[in-house]
């Protein structure tokens, strides 16, 4: 890419993002310095702004809300993009749960003496700066800003254009509440443009951010792995598994698959595909097909399947490699154990998968094949996520294998450094 | 990048690639089944080869070295080439220590029983296939795929021309040794060409290749970064600073700056700058200046520090900027600490800098403010070494921020997974 990109009005996309870069790059810097009772401060000054002084941002959305249909987005998505006084009370509880959260910088991850007395730790750092793309809800702006600083990290957050206007007051009330507290102003930025062609800019500066978490559809991950020069934490599908094992209760199997597809069929770790041991489907399938049905779950399944199941459609190879987010449900009869974990491999996204097994052995050989950020025994693919697993809030869930994998809460948002201190040792 | 690649005797490097790499994943997928006592014995048996059958690598190793003037290696180059009885021993004794070492694969890095009963843990795991680019010497072929495959990783190797016939030898060794000990052959696979064109292919597999490790020179690292679609652990130089603060012991300074420069100044984590506190520097400098100067070293100052050191020559900004490798070394007087680590920031490549202080206010706002892989006081910068800092052996450095940092060893050649084990949970 070369020369200057500029929108229609002339501001200069590269000029801009630049600027914000640098500002973030020298905020990442001032925060080195910041105590942990400084960035506890600032959070909870937001909460209580968002709490005492939310009229600015209630107004703000409102003007998003009205201009939401003719965006195209249907009322489902209108309930979600509006912000409602008991709304910013959760908002700004969420703040007060991060405060509350251990600050990760500083920690010391592990240490030694060497045999030359040079005393060794691993110190746990901040990254530097976070550049943030996602869609959808106006509190992920508070959120992610919030775990961010916390963690030590500049972020630069560029949010959807259906929130445009929420986001950027959102963002004023975060900065405002930074300057009152002392922090830099620059630790959170809010990309004032919804044009894309500044996206691109932001993703070339390697030498600035140091990492790009993007949260939304697959062409937006898609986009950003093609464009970003620096490291990126994502995960891009979530086809999770449920494998009911020959031995398994099967009481709580069909309770597992159940929440599993049903519970909140729209996210990344409900289920889109059932295994089902092909000793055990005469007696779990029909109970659980028709449990499923009830619930308003479309099944696809094998032969197999189908034939114990009235009412279910054929599957074809491509709804194994399908993540629905919709109650719609891929069935199969598979072998044994063995068979279960190639089909996961195979058609699989690594990103949680479960079985229900009674069999020590089975669960033993799950665990160890099965190469997902969460492995599940007996337990339903819903609790891959950072508050049930005991992380407190997260920016997001990779399914990546390098630096973080599964939930990203504050931990995943550090890297670490050795220090060491001596008393004038050298190599001989 | 689309359609197929041959070279002039028409192989088709891309249906190449991809046969390794396919292999590669299998191996990997099998190793996850494999114990820490199988991949020692591995170990072992390969250190016992190198030591009683070396003479195939050797008759190999003698190819090379006399092919070598012939591609241009001088003296030097060619001593690191060669291999002889008593460079084999001490390949396979740094085998028997990686078999010695504990296997990272499996380590609870963590764990908590949730309120609702959720075993929940934090497990180790390999990251499935490690592609190494490697210039230099053929011990590292060795190394590199003792550490991977006792990290549970199959891998890769692509090895430079000049020890082409080298590398292959002890290829068929180590893989010898795999069968003859019933690990999978695949868990160990040399590139058999040195053709260039096949790099690329084996960079765009991000489906098969968890991460590419590049070690060489800044060409083939820039080269890596622009066509690689995985994950890249990597430095690009190591421009090492010692900062000597206003309260310095000065000959406590005067021993680690003349061991951070002169100890060995071939590699990255030698010192190339030099800074010194203005109000010490008519102390330290002529005496530091001559040291360095009777060891061979040709200093290149600025206008402060040529006004204490006869035979000093300017230094431009480019000089603050340069690895030099090689015995020269940068000067620069600073009015304090601030301007010290403002230089480290701006012209640093983050990888090793130092500090030689009394003072522990200096040393710990040093620590806080200097961001690199490793921070050392009162050390010398040549201590940020794997093996120096307690990590064993080592397949590179790495001056990113996410993932690993510093001396990537048997813990950074892994990832890690989220184990849950429940009685029927689900969510509510």
């Amino acid at each position: 890419m070369s020369g200057l990109v500029s929108d229609s009005s002339g501001t200069d996309w590269k000029v801009y993002a630049d600027g914000v870069a640098i500002r973030a790059q020298q905020a990442s810097r001032a925060l080195l310095l910041v105590s942990g009772a400084q960035k506890n401060a600032w959070l909870k000054e937001c909460a209580r702004r968002l709490r005492q002084a939310p009229e600015a941002v209630l107004a703000a959305n409102q003007v998003d809300v009205e201009q939401a249909p003719g965006l195209g987005l249907n009322a489902a998505a209108i309930d979600r993009l509006r912000l409602t006084p008991s709304r910013m009370a959760s908002l700004a509880t969420a703040l007060d749960e991060i405060a509350a959260q251990t600050d990760p910088v500083g920690e010391v991850i592990d240490g030694e003496v060497r045999p030359n007395g040079l005393q060794v730790r691993r110190v746990r750092v901040p990254l530097g700066v976070v550049f943030f793309i996602y869609e959808s809800r106006p509190n992920v702006t508070v959120d992610a800003a919030a775990i961010c600083v916390k963690s030590g990290n500049a972020v630069i957050l560029r949010g959807g254009k259906e929130a445009f206007h929420s986001n950027l007051a959102l963002y004023h009330l975060l900065r405002d509440a930074l300057e009152a507290t002392g922090l830099p102003a620059a630790a959170v930025q809010l990309v004032e443009t919804t044009d894309r062609g500044v996206v691109g800019h932001f993703l070339a500066q390697s030498d600035k951010i140091a990492v790009t978490i993007p949260r939304g559809g697959k062409g937006l991950i898609e986009r950003v792995m093609a464009e970003a020069r620096m490291p990126v934490i994502k995960h891009y599908d979530g086809i999770c598994h449920v494998y009911v094992d020959r031995s398994a209760d099967l009481t709580m199997a069909r309770q597992i698959i159940v929440n599993a597809k049903c519970q909140r069929p729209g996210v990344c770790n409900a289920a889109e595909t059932l295994l089902v041991h092909r000793e055990i489907a005469p007696a779990f399938l029909p109970q659980a097909a028709a449990e499923l049905q009830g619930a308003g779950v479309e099944l696809r399944g094998c032969a197999a399947t189908r034939a114990l199941v009235p009412g279910c459609r054929p599957a074809a190879e491509d709804d194994y490699r399908t993540e629905y987010l919709d109650l719609i449900l891929s069935v199969r009869v598979v072998d044994d154990l063995a068979m279960a974990i190639e089909h996961i491999e195979t058609f699989g996204s690594h990103h949680t998968d479960a079985i229900v097994t009674a069999d020590l052995a089975a669960a033993r050989k799950f665990q160890l094949a099965v190469d997902s950020s969460a492995v599940m025994v007996n337990a339903s693919t819903r609790f891959n996520d950072g508050g049930e697993l005991g992380l407190g809030a997260e920016i997001g869930i990779s399914t990546d294998k390098l630096h973080a994998r599964g939930p990203c809460g504050l931990r995943e948002l550090t890297s670490y450094k050795y220090i060491v201190e001596g008393t004038g040792q050298v190599r001989g």
